[in-house]
């Protein structure tokens, strides 16, 4: 199964399981992967700046995504985030995750290039790196630092193995029509484009001309429940699916802090045994797990009306 | 009217209201000063960051704080954000907002300053420079660059004159536990804390012992409700009054665009007359029109239901 | 006078004279313009990044405008620098310096512009702002946060009143080489090129096609010599002539501190009588005016030798 | 051999030599360490910022450090960069070189952490993650955007692993003035202070009390001899010394292209078979390339007269 544009609805962004120790967690790891995709996930992403890669060792980046992979089990789409300091682990990384079944993988531009026609070309000797691998291109300026326009995604996009794009630049959602626009148009090859941002935007996103989201906030099966109902034409539906999230959607998207409280509540919903980030990174206090248990009990009942 | 640490409640961040051409307009100002106070607000707040200031020459600047002292007339205490790159226009303004009735000043930290000594020397600097004023300090490290720890700031707060602090770190919520803790162990003054960041966590932080919020949110009845529900002990009620506008809140969030959402709100409640930026400032799609729309008529339903 | 791509020579950037206590200083204005205009300068550059522009009001700026252009008394073309928050502010600077005899302005694209096509845009509309006034653009990313290509300098070139670009990336050598290698091959209207960064690279800059150097080193007599040795085609005279000031130049150079050392010489050597810079701003230590001094008197010996 | 805080002269930052295909250069390893030695080195460090350690798998930094620790035999301490996004890696590489010999371990904070404290109890926890080795603590600013104070380094310096400080903040000489003075008024414990930053500041930073300098400028035999000339007090010569050599420190310190000269010139002396770096890295040019070659001219020119 190789990734492609048709590509579309809730690509679960997977964080990476650890035990409470640090090691990775494998039994999670393969209930996780149950849960998404009991959840309807379309796919999977791992190994993402939510996957806390930066932390993982060439060895173990492989270790896990064979994991995943195993588990998966051809179901669904799986898509290895392969973004690195050096084009030599990024090219171990690729290969190995293709040759155990990934489906494509995920590149960001670094901070640092200077200009557009410096990231356009950093993209185009990434994808000279990984081969022949198709790969999804993520436009997250708040965590990168770097700026894509409509225009150089655009240039990027005559790239046939460029089949998806992340888009989750803040703001952003006029530039996802923008981007609709040049393909209505002619003027630019139609790919993949899933929403990101914690889900924030969803139901405008989709509005917009998205395919679907690539996020991974803990309550997916909320995410397909919202592709589903715009794609159905009922926008009012959707949005009154999506809107008793939204306050939990903002507690898991504060910079810093974010991953810990979706990896708890992961934990209290049972897809992983341990809500331990690997150090350094932050713990939930005591008042902040207060506020989640407190806007989880909303949700239910909100669920439960 | 002076400020002091007793202040609590809603204090609204006014935009500065121009013309379609640029030209600062005196007659919306003075309604959006009136439709402030009907919502129930408990102080204004001039010439902040969402107050275009830096668009403002020095004689603007106080010709604006004139016609405002003005139209609030002792209602209300305004406050004048006076932040400059030199301490000799942030003098002539502090000077001379006071001389025409503010209740007190807003101080936030420069970007490049090197180290908590610097941060807390430069305050004490500013503090000099703008007289007898009483003061608020604005942690906003997301526009300045600069962050303020809990120990920082219970330094500063040895000052008398600092009265309030803007609170609107991202994530902020454990620093003002932090800070209340702080004045419950006796170890630091009690001043008024109010939240901010769009009031996208105001019952949270109203639960963890804000005074209030300082912010623009073009819904400012909404925040004072919620003020009131919380300090009457109905957490719920106030949660469920906050919640239907997270998703417009968040729409006003976004940065370099927010404040354009934010205008074009304010002008669609008969609030101000244009919803122009000075130049040079984002202008609104006709997409992102259609959302806020959108919304605004969702928002309509839920507070008709 | 107006100003025009043929322009050459050095352009000191002069600093803005004040008192001890902070206020403009007009006899030290009077003398710092006779001593650049003896040194030999081609120009000045008034109210740019180290001329403290910031700290000053509409009205002070203005003033010491006038004071330098009657000072100068048309001797050599003048550049006022009108970067601003604001277009109004910006086009009020530009207008009042024009009519008082400026030959152009400066104008440096701020931080946060997304993408080459907005900085594009920024400067197309600070260019309407100016009037009829020609322009130099100032390229110095270390100080805005915002990076110009070389194919960007080129699009922006094509304005005709855009005569002179102050080239200081950093690196920028190779940059300075390819927009002179577009001009060659006809596909770049030829402009005015002066080098900057404090003078650190002059004998470099020349090299690569440089018009001259527009930079506030505190002994412009020394620029104008390299300027001179390199016109004539003696490479190895002009760095036997730069190279004993370099210990200086890398002490002025210092982010933040830089300017309190320049400002140090000049009073030294009599072209201000402060070397005040107006609050807040850093204080040389005695260390490092005991630096500066010994590295002036090994500059002396080296001049006597 | 354990790094301890008398630890004094030049230390020289390796860099880590690759053939022209990107794969480690076991034989230029060898070569380059005996260069160093031979021009009198003190110390050895690798796998700093300007080792290209990121670019590295954790099986490349620990064959590469073997290899280094082979050759130097014990001649001289050698110092490992340790610095990595997640603790494990940190542990493993750290436990890895001084099991195979090293003396001690090098640190930096990263980027993203808020406020003095966050800092220290960083450090703190590295200084746990890394067992009983002796550790330099790195203060570099530029690179890492972290900045520590004067009163940061001397809380951090409690601890008794904490032997060395690379000094190479910018500017910095007032603070390792203010770090002496601490030591001599008795509320620091001393430790080793080398200055840094490509050696620019190398005269001044010595005579304000550093005991030698971290770098790897392409000349260390110079760097040597100006140390020899301080220490025996002869300041005038240090400078005359140092003087001819500030044309190329100041091209290899730009950013981004700075290594790619230091590497082009170690080929050129012999001590490294290829300038390549790993990709993704720049290229000299054709005109930076005749530059340096220029200033190799003339530097030669200098030390033969």
């Amino acid at each position: 199964m190789r990734l492609d544009e048709t590509a579309r609805g809730v690509f679960v962004i997977a964080p990476t399981p650890f035990t409470d120790t640090g090691a990775l967690d494998e039994a999670s790891t393969d209930r996780m992967v149950d849960g998404f995709l009991a959840a309807g996930a379309s796919g999977l992403t791992i190994l993402g700046i939510m996957g806390e890669a930066p932390k993982l060792d060439g060895a173990e980046a492989l270790a896990f995504t064979a994991r995943v992979l195993k588990r998966v089990a051809g179901r669904v789409p799986v898509i290895v985030g392969v973004s690195s300091p050096g084009f030599a682990s990024m090219k171990a990384l690729a290969a190995g995750a293709m040759d155990a079944g990934a489906a494509g993988v995920m590149i960001a531009p670094p901070a640092g290039l200077r200009g557009d026609d410096a990231v356009v070309g950093y993209i185009a000797q990434a994808a000279a790196v990984v081969g022949d691998a198709p790969y999804v291109l993520q436009d997250f300026p708040q965590a990168t630092g770097t700026f894509m326009s409509v225009e150089m995604i655009r240039r990027m996009a005559e790239d046939p193995r460029l089949v998806m794009l992340k888009a989750e630049d803040w703001p952003g959602l006029d530039k996802l029509s923008a981007l609709r626009r040049l393909t209505a148009e002619g003027r630019m090859r139609r790919i993949s484009i899933l929403g990101g941002n914690g889900g924030q935007f969803l139901p405008e996103e989709l509005h917009r001309g998205a395919d679907g989201i690539m996020t991974g906030y803990a309550f997916p099966e909320m995410l397909v429940q919202v592709c589903r109902l715009m794609a159905a034409g009922d926008r009012a539906a959707a949005h009154d699916a999506f809107d008793p999230h939204l306050p939990l959607i903002r507690t898991e998207l504060q910079p810093g802090l974010g991953l810990a409280v979706r990896k708890y509540v992961l934990q209290r919903r049972g897809f992983i045994a341990s809500a331990a980030l690997r150090a350094p990174g932050p713990k939930l206090s005591a008042e902040t797990q207060a506020e989640v248990e407190f806007l989880l009990e909303r949700l239910g009942r909100g669920e439960r009306g």
